[in-house]
């Protein structure tokens, strides 16, 4: 399988590499190559440069968010939440159509202070909006409740765990469902909460994460549906 | 301890109950007894008629919100979220000040269509809202993330499970862990977010609770944070 993985933070280089280490062919997404590759000084979260990641990685190409979108068979949305309709924009919706287009972001709004609060919220969510943005495209809101290390290594938190789906295709849940799968999460953990509007209910675990997050003092953690 | 419990539903009637069974002194706090005793038809949820219910349980009685919340030590505050606010002003800055708040609700929200939406959301919470309006009280957000038949018998999940609790008081909140362990809850369980800005994440979990309920089709499940 071919895929797209939009975005080259931490999230982003996780995935892919992942997805790599899977036997998949990897493209990453960035709206300028060039600029990706030039930049020498960590990301605000102190990750590495990306060139110094790319290196690393032989098996993973850098293209233009459109050129990775046409080549992917399967599309993942791993931009900032803020970001995340203008690099789909970027993208191309007929590059995306037909496509599973897996939406790992969140919508934090830093805008009104410490912690982000999250826009859009409670009425609608960066999945919906991105399936009626993309609406030839089969959007699948999953992974957004946990840091990245956990969403390919299910085993770094003890004990069972959950992982969320939300889509209005049900063939491309289980195509998501059989990627996690491959990630290592039992079939058990993953929860299907219904069609993309639930997507709400995962983008609204953000804030009560931010505050484990802090009070914990680590991010090894994960929700878990006891009695589901 | 003599217990305060503002609310006649589900939720009050549980708390009352586990609170009195535990050996505690237990006043229920109504808006006009008189009405609430004259009802014979069930609730919105199909929970019989509270003086059916109070007949089964001869050492609660039922008041006005200010004569309960004068004489109760502790104040659960178990009213619909929409109401809290005005049910609280009825029971009296006076009558609440300088105790232990428990904050139970949740705002829903039913304007904004199915499932119910939350108000307030995202940059404020109900739990604040009655700090702000209430400086003298201590309040302390809890159990407000589960089914009230979990609140007061944890095991009804199997595994470990989460609580959590929410305030600016640090003796509030642990005098509110020792009610929760007194209800069964392992110490170990009871996670401290924060202060009283934290209960914004507890209450946006309800998004996720209500979709959780309506896919696995039972409400014995709970949130567990896994790792923490």
């Amino acid at each position: 399988m071919r895929y797209a993985v939009l975005g080259t933070g931490i999230v982003g280089r996780t995935i892919a590499a992942k997805v790599a280490s899977l036997g998949h062919e990897v493209v990453i997404g960035t709206r300028d190559p060039k600029a990706t590759l030039a930049r020498t000084e960590p990301d605000g979260y102190g990750n590495p440069p990306f060139a110094q990641w790319l290196a690393l990685h032989d098996r993973i190409r850098l293209e233009a968010f459109a050129d990775a979108a046409s080549w992917g068979e399967t599309v993942v949305n791993t931009t900032a939440g803020a970001g995340s309709l203008q690099a789909l924009e970027a993208a191309g919706a007929t590059n995306l159509a037909g496509k599973v287009l897996i939406d790992i972001a969140n919508p934090l709004d830093f805008s009104q202070g410490m912690p982000p609060s999250l826009k859009p919220v409670n009425t609608d969510s960066l999945g919906e909006q991105i399936q009626r943005a993309f609406p030839d495209s089969r959007v699948v809101k999953t992974l957004n409740t946990m840091n990245s290390q956990i969403m390919v290594d299910p085993t770094r938190v003890p004990g069972d765990h959950s992982v969320f789906v939300s889509g209005d295709d049900p063939g491309a849940k289980q195509a998501v469902t059989d990627l996690l799968v491959s990630f290592g999460w039992p079939e058990s953990s993953v929860l299907d909460l219904g069609d993309i509007s639930t997507a709400r209910g995962a983008e609204m675990l953000l804030p009560i994460w931010l505050r484990l997050w802090g009070s914990l003092g680590h991010a090894d953690f994960n929700f878990h549906v006891a009695g589901a």
